[in-house]
Order: C-alpha cells, then sequence, then structure tokens
C-alpha cells in the first residue's frame, strides 16, 4: 500500500508486529491436537523454531539440547566458538567487561583468526550428539569455509548476513550465490532478506530456505545506524507471497523463516499468521540457563571494526531451554512456553498447523491502549 | 475496514476504547431523567452493570451487595469459593505471597479441588440475600455442573471461557452447546466472542446474552502471551451488528455485554455508545472496601499449569461499592461514581436510555494530545 | 472525514492541535506590521485574548489589568469573587490545602451561597478600573442573575457551562436561550459547543460569540471522566464553517473563540489557523504573578458535589500578565510573550491579520519526532 | 496528500525522518565503490556535510578541519566571532553559566556589536587554512556586510534565516533576493525554506543552493514556540521536486541542502533518500571535541531579545571530528562514523552515488515497535 510523502515521492506503508493482533476464530482446535511441525527439505522438526548463530546463544550444547527437542539451532562459524579452542574464557571476558569497554573488548576478542580446525571440530562435536548440525558462514568466507563443513559431516548451511542479495556490485571478489547452491548436496539456507523480489531471487539461485528480516525495529540497531529496514509483518508477507508465486511456478517450495525482534509466544504466532514457516529467535535461547552466554547476549555487527551495530545486552536467566520453548512457564509475560503459547494462539485462530495458521485473519491495531492497565496498578 | 499489510495480504483495523471519544449532542437531555436500566430476558437491572466473576472481585457478599444497588455479580463457581470452605484464607494467602512467589502460590492454591457441595452452598447463600443469582462454569465443567446449579436455584448461568465457539474441533469431550441451551430452564450468558460471526452464533445456539472481549488491550496479558485479540470498540460494534441482523432475523433480542478493560465511567459509557447493552468489570469491583481480594485482584487464567496469564496485582480500596458505582466520587480521575459518569455523558450526548446512547456520534481521536496538559504541572 | 470502527459503525476523525503544524508561506509580512486585533460587536480588542471565568485567574484586578493591556477577562459570577466578601481568604484555604484533602477543601468553599449583593459590587468594581466589563454565568442562574448584571452595568455577557446547547429535554425549568437573547441589550457570548450544528444553533438563537471546545485533551479531565469531547483543531474547524455559513445566509458574523487547553502561543497561532477569531485561555492567565490563585488553578467543575471532574494544580508563576502576553520572555519553552510568537508565527505564515491567519495552510504532522531531540540531550 | 481536518478545512499530510525506514535493494553494492559526493556549482566536495552556522559548532579551526575532510563548515558572521576579537572568553561565559540564568548570560553576550574588521578577519583566517570559506549572514545585514565578504576572499555567501521568502510586505527596508543574487560573484545559499513554492522561488531568484528546513521536529522550539514548520521528509521531497522541475526547465541544477534535526547516520541517509544532494548538521559538529562550545551547543534564534527559542544545551563530546564523521565509531547509536553508516546504508540500497540514492525506495515504518528491545533489557 503505497502512501504519499511528499511532491511526487511515495512510500510503501509497512507495519510491525507490535501493531497487529490475531482474531480469534468460530472454529477453534483442541490445543493438544494443534501440529507446529516444520518441513525443511527432507528434514521435519517438530517444533518450527531455530537459534540463531550467535555466540550468546548457540554452542555445541545448545545445538544438541535444542535439536532434542525438535528445533534446529544454528552455530555461527566467524564467532568465538572458531576462533577459540576454549570459547568459554573468551565469552567470559566479554560478560564480564565493565559497560564502558565492553565494545572495545568484544573488538578485541573477534581480532583473534578463524581456525579451520576448530570448524571441523565444532561440527563434528554436534553431530556427535546425535541432532542434525546447521551452521552459518558468510558469503565472503563461504566457499573457503564450505568444503570443511561438508567433509566435517554438515546437514544444513546456512549463507548468512545481515543482507544478502544474489545481485552484488562489486569490482572485488563475490559469491556466485546460484551456482554455489547449484553445486551444494546439502541445503542451503540463505539470508536476510526483506523484500519479495529479495526473497523470489534467492528462491529462484537455489535457497533451500531464506531468512526474512532486516531491522525489524527501531530498537534494532540496523534501522537507528544505517536507516534501513522493513518491519516484519511486511517483510514475512511480502517474502511469503515470493514463495507462494515461485511454488505455483515451479512446484519447489522453499520455506520463509522469520528472523529477528521475536521475544514472546505471540510474536512467534503472529510471524506465523504473516506467513513464515518458521522462525529464527536469539534473545529467548540466550535466556536460557544452558545458553553459553550466561545471560548476555551481543549481535554478529557488535565487533564491525568502523561501525560497531549493538551491544552487549544483559537478557537474564529465565529457566532452561526446554521451560523456555515447551514450560511450565514461571512467569506471565509470555517469555515462557513459546510453544505452549503458539500451540494456544492456533487453537483459538482454528489453525491445526502451520498451513492454516498462515491465513488465519489478522487485526491492525496500532493503538497501545490503557485499557486494562488498572491491572497493572 | 481493511488495510493492506503486504502482498496479497490484508488486515481488519480495529480499534481501542482510548482511540475514540464521545460527540456531544445538539440536544442535551436532563442528567436526571436518563434512563440507564438494562433487560436481560425477563429481567430488568437498573444499572447495566455485571461484576466479572474473578475471585478478588466477587463473593457472596459482593453479589448481595452489587445485586441490591441494581446490578448483577457472577460467582466464579471454579474458583476459591467452591474450592474452599474458608475461602478468606486461600485468598489471603495469595494476597500476602511475596510478589516473586504469587505465581507459585496461586497456582497451589487452586489445584485444591472443586467441591460440588460448595457449589450448592454458594448458590443458596446468595439467593438467601435475595438477589437474582448469576454464576459461572467453563464450558468442560458445564455439562457436570449446571444440574447442581439448577438443584440450588440459581437463576442466571453465565458459560465462559477466553474464547467460546459453537464450533470446535478435538477429538475429545466437547459440550453441544445448542443442545445445552435449548435444554436449560434459565438464561444462559455465553462468552466470550469478538467477532461478529462469533457472536452470531452463540446467538444461533440459544444464548440468552453474549459476552464480547478477548484481549482488549496491549496491557491484557492475553494479547502479550498469545498474541490474539481485538480492540474493544470494533469487537463491541461487531456484536452489536450481529445482535441487530439476529433481532431483524428472529425477532428476539440477545444482549451484547461488554467484558474486559473498562475501568472508568468514561470506557462504560463508550463502550455503550459503541453498541453494547451492559458491561462486565472487574478491576473497578475488586477496588470496592467490600471486595474479597482487599484491593488486590488475579485473572482466572493466572493458576494455568503451563503458561499463566496474568498475576496478581494491587488495584488499591477506592471507597464502598456504591461510592464506586454511584458516588459521591472522591476522585477526579473517572475512577469513581461510575454511573453517575455514564448518566452525564448520555445527559451530553442526548441519549435517554441505552439504546439511544447506542446510536451517538463518535469521534475517532486516536491522539494523547498534551492540550491542557497545563493542568496537571 | 468518516472512518469505519466496525461494522456497521463509523466515526468522524477529528484532530488535535499537537497534532498539526502551520506550513510557512511563500509571502511573508513583516512582524511589526501584522495586526491581531478582533472584533466582537461593537467592541474591538487590540489583542485576540479573553481570560477564562476560572477563580485562580480572574479577579477584578486582572480584568483591569488585560483590559488595560487590549483582552478582555470575564469574572465567574457564581465562584469565590460573590460567594464571599474577601476572595482571598476562600483562595488561601484552597491553595494551601493539603494535596490529599484539596478536593474535600474546594468543595467546602463552595457550599458558601452566592451573594447578589457581590455579583453587583464585583462588576461596579471592573467598570471603576475603566475597562469593558464581562462576566459569566451558567445557564440556570442566568435569568436570576442577569438583571443584577445589567443593573451594575455590565458590557458582555458570557452563558457558559461545560456544553450549552439551544435544546434541552427536561421536566424541569430551562433557559429559553433566543428569547433571553433577544432580550438581552448587551452582547451575549455563549459556550461551549463543539459541533458545527451546535454552534450555528446558538448562532442562530442569537449567540454574539461562541466558545468552541469540550474535552479538548485527553488530559482534559472531561474526556477521562465523561468521554466525550472534540480535538479542538476540528471542533473549531466545524464551528468556524458554522460562522461562515450563517454570516452568508445572514451577513452576522459571530465570532468563534476558541476555548481550552491552549497554553502557548503556536497553540494560539494554530487555533486561528483552524478558524478561530479569539482564544479564550486559563492556565497562562492563571501563571501571572498578579493572578488571584498565586500560581494555583483549579477547574470550575473541580466542586462538582457528586462528580468532581479536575482538581487544583500549581501552574507556577512565569512573570506579570505584560510579560506573559507581550513579552520579554525570560522562557524559551512558548510559554511567554504569547502575542510576540502568535505575530511572528502570522509574519511567516504571511497573514497580515486574524482573517489571513483563519486560511493558511496546515500540516498534518502526527508524528512526534525525535529529530532535533539531540538539542535537548 | 490531504486529509480532511475539519468541515471545509484540509491539511496536508507530511512526515518526519523518524517514521520512514529505507528499503534495502535486491541489488548491492560493494561499500567502498560508493561515491558521497556533492556537487555545488563547480565546487565537489567529497562529503556532502555541510557544518551549520551555530557558535558552538563553527569556529575558523571547524572550518580549516572539516574543509580538509571533504566538507564545508559555515562561519556566522553575526555571532560570538563578529562580536568579539577573543571569542573563546565569550563562549566561556555561556557555557559556565548557570542553567537558570543562561538565557540573560546569552542576550547579554550578544548584546556586543559586530565588528566589520572581524568579519573581514575570520575570513582571511579560513583562506589562511587553505580551505573553501564560508559564511552566513542574515539578509537584513547582507548588503552591508557582502562587499567585506568579498573583498576578503569569501568563496560561497550563505544568505540564512529562519525562513527566508523572497516576497516579503513590509514598509521597511527589504533586500531584493534576485537582483542580490545576478550581482554576486560568488555563489549564494539561501535558506532556509521548507515548501516546493518557497523553494522554486529562491531557485528562480538566483540561488547555488537552498536550504531546507523550519521547524522539523516537535523538540524542535520554532514549532512548539510558533507553531510553524513542516516535517523534514516532507519539506524535503517537496524542495527536490521543485529542484528537478526547475532543473528540467532550466538546465540549471540548484542542490537542495536538508538543514536541521539530522543526529545520526542514519538520518542523514534518509534526508538523501527524500531528495536531499547534501545536509547541514549542528549537533554532531558541536560534539566534537574540536568544536568552540566544548561539548555545548545554543542556537543563534536563543538570544532573540523579546522572543527566545531555543536555550544553551549539552551535547556532550563525542570524539574528534574525524571520529564522528568518519569513524572509528567507539559508540553503537549511529551517532559516530556518519559517513561510514551513509555508505553502508547507501550500499544495501545499490545507491553507487548521491544521485542513486535520491531514487531508492522508502518505507513508511512510523510504529516505534517494541520488536527487539529484548536486546535492551
Amino acid at each position: 500500500m503505497e502512501i504519499e510523502i511528499g511532491r511526487n515521492r511515495k512510500a510503501y506503508w509497512t507495519f510491525g508486529l507490535d501493531e497487529i493482533s490475531l482474531i480469534p476464530s468460530e472454529e477453534t482446535v483442541d490445543v493438544d491436537e494443534v501440529d507446529v511441525s516444520f518441513q525443511l527439505g527432507e528434514y521435519t522438526f517438530p517444533l518450527p523454531v531455530l537459534a540463531s548463530a550467535m555466540d550468546g546463544a548457540v554452542d555445541v550444547r545448545i545445538c544438541s539440547i535444542l535439536g532434542k527437542l525438535g528445533g534446529l539451532a544454528v552455530l555461527n562459524l566467524e564467532g568465538v566458538q572458531t576462533r577459540y579452542e576454549n570459547p568459554e574464557e573468551a565469552i567470559e571476558k566479554i560478560i564480564t567487561a565493565p559497560k564502558e569497554k565492553v565494545i572495545d573488548v568484544i573488538k578485541e576478542v573477534y581480532r583473534e583468526p578463524i581456525k579451520e580446525e576448530l570448524i571441523e571440530k565444532r561440527i563434528k562435536q554436534i553431530k556427535a550428539e546425535g541432532v542434525i548440525a546447521a551452521a552459518s558462514v558468510t558469503p565472503a568466507n563461504a566457499e573457503r569455509f564450505f568444503p570443511i563443513c561438508l567433509k566435517a559431516g554438515l546437514d544444513i548451511f546456512v549463507l548468512q548476513s545481515t543482507l544478502t542479495t544474489v545481485r552484488h556490485k562489486s569490482s572485488k571478489y563475490k559469491l556466485d550465490i546460484p551456482n554455489f547452491c547449484e553445486k551444494s548436496p546439502i541445503p542451503i539456507i540463505i539470508g536476510n532478506c526483506v523484500t519479495y523480489e529479495g526473497a523470489l531471487e534467492l528462491m529462484e539461485a537455489g535457497a533451500s530456505a531464506v531468512l526474512v528480516g532486516v531491522g525489524p525495529g527501531a530498537a534494532c540497531t540496523t534501522r537507528q545506524v544505517l536507516g534501513i529496514g522493513v518491519p516484519q509483518v511486511t517483510a514475512i508477507a511480502d517474502a511469503s507471497a515470493a514463495r507462494d508465486d515461485y511454488f505455483r511456478r515451479t512446484g519447489r517450495y522453499v520455506p520463509v523463516i522469520a528472523d529477528g525482534g521475536m521475544r514472546r509466544g505471540s510474536d512467534i504466532a503472529k510471524a506465523i499468521a504473516c506467513g513464515a514457516d518458521a522462525v529464527m529467535i536469539g534473545s529467548p535461547i540466550a535466556s536460557a540457563e544452558e545458553a553459553p552466554g550466561k545471560g548476555y547476549h551481543w549481535g554478529m555487527a557488535s565487533f564491525h571494526p568502523l561501525l560497531p551495530r549493538g551491544t552487549r545486552i544483559y537478557v537474564g536467566i529465565l529457566g532452561t531451554l526446554k521451560e523456555i520453548l515447551l514450560g511450565e512457564a514461571k512467569r506471565d509475560d509470555g517469555t515462557m512456553n513459546l510453544i505452549g503459547a503458539l500451540k494456544l494462539s492456533m487453537s483459538s485462530c482454528g489453525a491445526q498447523n502451520i498451513k492454516e495458521m498462515q491465513k488465519v485473519r489478522i487485526a491492525y491495531a496500532p493503538a497501545i491502549p490503557t485499557e486494562g492497565k488498572a491491572l497493572q496498578r
């Protein structure tokens, strides 16, 4: 929907998750008969949840736990896990640094080079846990690290940067994504993208799934620092339209994974209602007691040498990863039992599975009313 | 009104009570000549006010006081009143629990089973006060508890859950609502619902009145935790349209009772202007000095074992129930003399009764201007 | 402009002063050549400013000072000035009452009956100062006090209540406004009203000017307590349209006086740009060092016995009344030199007089951007 | 885009920088291959950044440093630099004044007359640094100071006031802008303006570039005190449309310089995306450690004798001017490495130069979502 913001200049009206609400259905479903499983190529995940490739959230242990719970954690192959034999020490430095020095400490920690033997080692460690192994690399390092990944037995490769496009104008080296995908014997998830065309081009390039989300919120440093981004409701709906059009044309279904800014079960329910097949979450994972960050979390752009975006933040420790995803919730703010909330939301919306949830009615409810605020006096 | 939130994806634009204001009329009515009475089947209530079936707000005493004032309090038959011979002790545990343990304490208190003899006893106690007796049960317990209620002399049965629909997909037991209503010798109020179709189906199923409101505000835990809900202005208007269409078709008038998020007289006036015949309120009742919660209030989803929604909150004690409903107001923020405010609002809008109030002009006034803020320096 | 807020239910989209901004012109006017005078019947006021009939803002002294500066203060004939021989004592009680008892103290002070001899005395005191005398009475007391006012030499009569309409349904006494106006030998300002039709009916009833504003802001108690009101931009524009239509039809020009929620010069400029001929202000007057309230201000509904709306608030003392209206400003927040700001605003908008200012271009600028916020670090 | 704000009254819907976001492209550009240079007449500036003619931000030293970095600082010829031989002392008085006396101190400091010999001296000092010299004068002083400027070797003249129009109704002296431009041997930048017509008339009058921005934000004193202004998105888009239309008609390209309210790299990126060719910034310059204000900043309307607008504010010292513009950023909030952020933003939007950046897709994203807020717990 376009809106005129000045003479001869239009803008595309976009929407964020906080501005919408899901409309309960007239036909409800028993909550125990709701199916939230997510299909990625030949893999079926009981939970539609991926853990972000962030160093405070994912290490081998989290890969193992989340894999056994039914989701998929993605290990960052360019973070502390592949720079340090003992990443715990590096993490300790980051989480104990005084607030005013933390950006410098983070930069320092990430100056240590990535070691190829550690890439191999970490992947093998994940495989040894008996779960599906997924790991992420940026386009610049993709061709160099990919053979190591394959050799180590990686199951799913994630090619990820803030914004990944098939067409990149540069006089330097650049990755040929269609060729890269074509040669790959394993599924490749690519991201992030944020428009219909961007998602479509990644699908046409051979992506097995796409990650959607760039600067999804005002609080997101990408929007604050760079001024770019599209709020998630519109970004997901547009990418989903690309997926549906591409599927209609080719018969190949490329799942859309919403990535970024989701913290509560309601956020996940809304993202799926907007069209997502699954979600990738960071903070909720980082707030698990098993997470490597011990309640701290930092973005992978935090150590950009010239333009750091995001810093270390304290998310707290809310409970075990199982409690956060499946309950029992010890809090009433929606940050625990994310899957329980998703199922109850689907039940209320009359959706028996993810496909049905993608079609439920949405309300545009922009006001943050004080209705009910009495309850918080 | 639809709005495009992404490619091929539309949302229904919804509105909350805080976003609207009522437009004064050119023909005013003397405030003493305004009639706010509400008709429910054969019963006429001088006040269009029901008290929510919540344990901090309603016990036998409140049923008696509100009944005598002209409203109707609904006793929760699945709360402390039917689990404990001496509910005061259970309530004392909840209201004295330290903040960080309150969810656990609430869960513990509600683990005690419901006792059928207490259902009978409570209803008889209400009847003994000489007022109309109303009590609520969830659909899962309706068939089991209903005969007891009838035997005890209940006048009005309230079938209530967060979202109650006629069509519920489940392989387990489910209540046949049309059949249940047909067999009932007493009026049945059913809720909650939040859409035109949802309200219409409950009316067609035989409801004597419907309760409207699911996650009416952003502060409401249902919207925060589950992501579902419709702001009250739109929900009430839609349910009222169903009522009017149903009445036109069948000649049976099924009142719409707005439930949730109303705290001030202005909220009640707005709810009626949107089409409601009456309102159901919780916090204002809980803030009466006679209320069982002694200034504390908690929702009936607070003790959900896996996904608690809402916790104990302190609403304070503002005055007697009579003062809260009929004044004299000791505060100037609209939380006291709710009926006085409703009448003065109706007087300004030129409405002599509830039916006329349902048709007054509404302003969409979304801004919270600082105009007049000087008055609060 | 209508907007659909639910099925079969529309609302009128209304706007507040904070949501708009005035668009500078391509043809500017020297600030010293701007004329802000305001014509009311045969009277020409150099300043388009009336002082509200509120006890913290207006007494005989303020009537004298404002009259000499070129505006018009309206004395409240139902406040402390006519209840007490020495109103200073009554005011002292109000301004020294502890916060938690102030509503009770105000109610107590206003229980003292109005004395007819004091009505006469106050008007004569104003006349003795050599300025135009204006005073306000509510419709209920109009016929009783009006002869006394005339006898004492009152120049302009203000018939004012929160909402005054020509058509009032009541089985009790009611004022016949058209008849009252017809018999009056002096101009009668009537208010408040807030719609096109409401303003038009008052004009047709014979008003010499109308006061526009009911619950102009969310902070306004009328909107908070009663839920009624129309934001000022729309209310003023609608009343101004009535004035223009009425003038076209009858040749009689009935000025529109915006009343309520204006605190800064920018608010006054915007109100006039929306169509007002003059403004009535309370808080800025109450913050003059000569004001009777000594920095305190309270509304005339504060002492409503059953439903008090508004309480005593501290507006502070900013400077002399002359400094507040004409500068020199000692503050940079727009609360001083209101007329200087109005003139500079008119100069930038290319308006040489009030009539031209009523036609300047308006921007709808709802966002409260953080642009420029750096300046406030 | 017009919106009806009342009967017979329309408003022009305007937008601020905080309400928009830039949509990433499907075709990205290597960040090192982005060209941000800005052409003004015969001059090419590597950086599209002008420093505001404000006394806390610009002195000779800043002119030298910014000039060598590739931008252009504008010296205020009516400020402390031309009133005092040793402006440091005057500045010291302002920055050490206690908060409650600062407006008086500022007024006092600016009571000292401007000295023509200092105008000449300052310009020569800038020239001696080997950089392009630019300085600003208000229209009232333009004819008097211009010959001195030319004699001293000024390269670019800035004719600036809050709002400068070609047509000014006054019985006093007024500057004939077209004639003034025609006679000038050097480029003349004129501002500020804020509408299509206003910008067009300045271009037709002979401006070499126009400054766009009047009251760009709610926090801006101009909007608060005077009620006038247009948010920057719409103002820039409209002025840019005038530039393009004027260029189409005449072949002369008159750059649009956005002035006001930009603090972060994202703001600059958005301003250019709305159509600006360059930006003029104050606060970021004032927060450089070399800036004369030592972390303090005040507007040139702060010392208006009757109606001061804006006061002294503390912006802090963030780093060297080079660090603020080109990094390395020591902060992650977007206030450092403004050009790095602009380049990365352009890279993501697929814009290789300013001209391409002016055409990127814009999202209207008004909500300030809490998405991602978890990251700030």
